[in-house]
């Protein structure tokens, strides 16, 4: 047991030294500041587009190591999210009239905004990367900062939806979709850590985040549904039937996380039988392997042209997952389970040539794009698995030697 | 040579005859009237939501065929276009306060609205429909609200886009997108038809729109590329790169048709070795076969997921050039090319067991979605495909004859 333990262990430290290693290599635009999120299989950039959401993780993911792993503790590690955060503190924000205003999705290299999106997760963002520099650099106006667009966002979801500027359709009633209140309850956790006053405050919301993410459990707790009405009933169509089941299994960490730290055993039982057995009964692949990416709870094809490729990141979240659920509840089936998503992922997805990992991958196994940053992935769900996975398995290795 | 000809207009009439069974049979919807657009591989309706492109691409289908092809000269295929066409009038435009207004991209089964796109392309189907509509029922005030929406599409296009609610960013300047002229284009065919004063009314709009498309010829003749800055230059990172050599193969028989109005042998020649050889060059799977969705002139990978698949709908585009392109020059090697695009057509894309045809293959040439209409497949590529083939072969075989 304690062999293997070591034997994941290993490769999960080497394999996140490279990781870190492409992205300190090839990303970082000395230039303009920021991120370079658009790179080749090779290191080389194919487009000098900076997408925010990958800024904000990026310069999350660096304090995060820089933070709480010695290796990783290192100035230019630092420097490296310093720059990051100046220049979403400088570019991110479009309108800023009343209160912290929309950030842009998109961004020239030099910062102008592309594009904007009406949803809140550009924000999110901002906000993790800013709060999280703020605990490097104990710089107070920047927690500050990131404290105020939280607020902004809760307002946004909870109280008036306006603001985003998406008009209301007669035809599209509002709908909870789970990555909503996810995304804030991963922020909870962010701005709480450690923090008596912010968990306070934030309780409540906390509370009605897991709310939300409960009312997906659908179908006599057969499906974990994407989107559900406001009152929790399921939709009608396509996108009511919507099945994804990498989110479904992040879900599931924050939610066993969350309850850990309220010492709630219900909600741990909920997280693990619905959030991690059910999305791996109907997404795991059982002719080629691997998470499909979206499913039909009816059996429906989906209309996402990418329904039956292999992300990479439903895989970093599964991976996160079995092993938490394992530390926690010593399961074999469930180390069973993370054995068995681990020896898809190792196998699949990291690149021996050049380093980082693939991210899309055909129904059967091949790589079918090959950049190593695109719009949506950059240096956050592969370090983010492998750091949370290396910290787990040292405590569970101390364990096992004390 | 006759004999080839003839193999090929039984086999396209028959699958005409069944694909337009399989809409009249399946998508009618007796109940709130307008079609039905997403219906699954034998016919079953797996979303009742109505998307707006594919409303009025079916009525245009509709009138189209039993306008001007004998067989389908039948009262209930008109019936069926009126009744779309009614859906349409009645909850197509989501505001009306000054001009025609906004048309949805998608509604509910009874007709409200679900999502407005900031484009142009529901407006233009709307037009399709109308006029093509009004041809056949001889209703001028249709044909009138068909020009008047015209007007409002050229306007934003031309003058004054605010209307379309999409915010001007200060990284994203406007871009000529092969798209829209090409519609334009379309629509300036469709309202001239036959009709000597609109002929004169839209006569510098389509030879803007010609000149606009041909901007889209870059690298030395030897690429098409969809995204050109506003002034014919090439635009940097993907957007710029990026190749669809389905949309240029239907740009080619758009130009290929208005030089043969026209008598403009020039733009005959462009239309052929610029928007006919040169997408087949850069477009076709050698190992596989079929057209690639989206390429990258630089040879980069696509960051569409589906850049690799082939979609029934870049084929049917294909088989239209080489036919009309074959028609007018008599061109051996454009017979083959017709031929070879025609085998990888006809031996992938229709469903035997049910009728229609598949839309969504993997590179390698599986069915990887199986529905026969979606959100953006409807009754409209194929049979139009089916129907302008066999109408020239027609043409093509009367002329060996005599």
């Amino acid at each position: 047991m304690a062999a293997l333990l070591e034997q994941y262990r290993k490769r999960i430290q080497t394999e996140l030294d490279r990781v870190v290693d492409f992205w300190m290599k090839y990303s970082h635009d000395e230039q303009y500041g920021g991120f370079f999120t658009c790179i080749g299989k090779d290191g080389k950039i194919y487009d000098e587009l900076k997408y925010v959401w990958l800024q904000g993780r990026q310069v999350w993911m660096y304090c995060r190591l820089y933070r709480t792993v010695e290796r990783f503790h290192r100035p230019e590690v630092l420097e490296a999210a310093k720059s990051g955060g100046a220049f979403l503190q400088r570019f991110a924000r479009v309108q800023s009239s009343d209160g912290p205003g929309k950030c842009a999705f998109c961004l020239t290299r030099d910062g102008r905004a592309v594009k904007v999106q009406r949803t809140i997760f550009s924000e999110c963002f901002y906000v993790m990367a800013m709060d999280e520099l703020a605990r490097v650099t104990g710089n107070e106006a920047m927690q500050a900062d990131a404290e105020s667009m939280m607020d902004q966002l809760v307002h946004w979801v909870r109280v008036d939806s306006s603001g985003l500027g998406r008009p209301q359709m007669p035809g599209d009633p509002p709908v909870n979709s789970m990555a909503v209140p996810m995304m804030l309850l991963c922020l909870v956790d962010q701005l709480t850590e450690g923090r008596e006053k912010q968990a306070q405050k934030y309780r409540e919301l906390g509370d009605w985040c897991v709310k939300q993410i409960l009312q997906h459990v659908q179908r006599n707790d057969k499906a974990i549904l994407e989107n559900v009405s406001m009152d929790g009933k399921e939709i009608p169509g396509c996108q009511g039937r919507l099945q994804n089941p990498g989110h479904a299994l992040e879900a599931g960490w924050f939610l066993l996380k969350y309850a850990k730290a309220q010492d709630d055993t219900k909600l741990q039982t909920l997280a693990v039988e619905m959030f991690m057995d059910v999305p791996f009964h109907t997404g795991w692949d059982k002719q080629h392997g691997g998470l499909f990416y979206f499913l039909d709870a009816d059996g429906h094809c989906p209309t996402q042209l990418e329904w039956n490729m292999k992300l990479w990141w439903p895989h970093c979240e599964a991976l996160i997952s079995y092993l938490m659920a394992y530390s926690y509840l010593k399961e074999p089936a469930l180390l069973d389970r993370f054995k068995q998503v681990y020896d898809y992922t190792f196998s699949h997805f990291p690149d021996e040539e050049h380093g980082e990992w693939f991210g899309y991958l055909s129904r059967q196994g091949e790589v079918v794009l090959d950049f190593k940053g695109g719009p949506f992935k950059g240096f956050f769900h592969v370090p983010r698995c492998l750091y949370m996975c290396e910290k787990m398995l040292d405590h569970l290795l101390e364990k096992i030697e004390s």
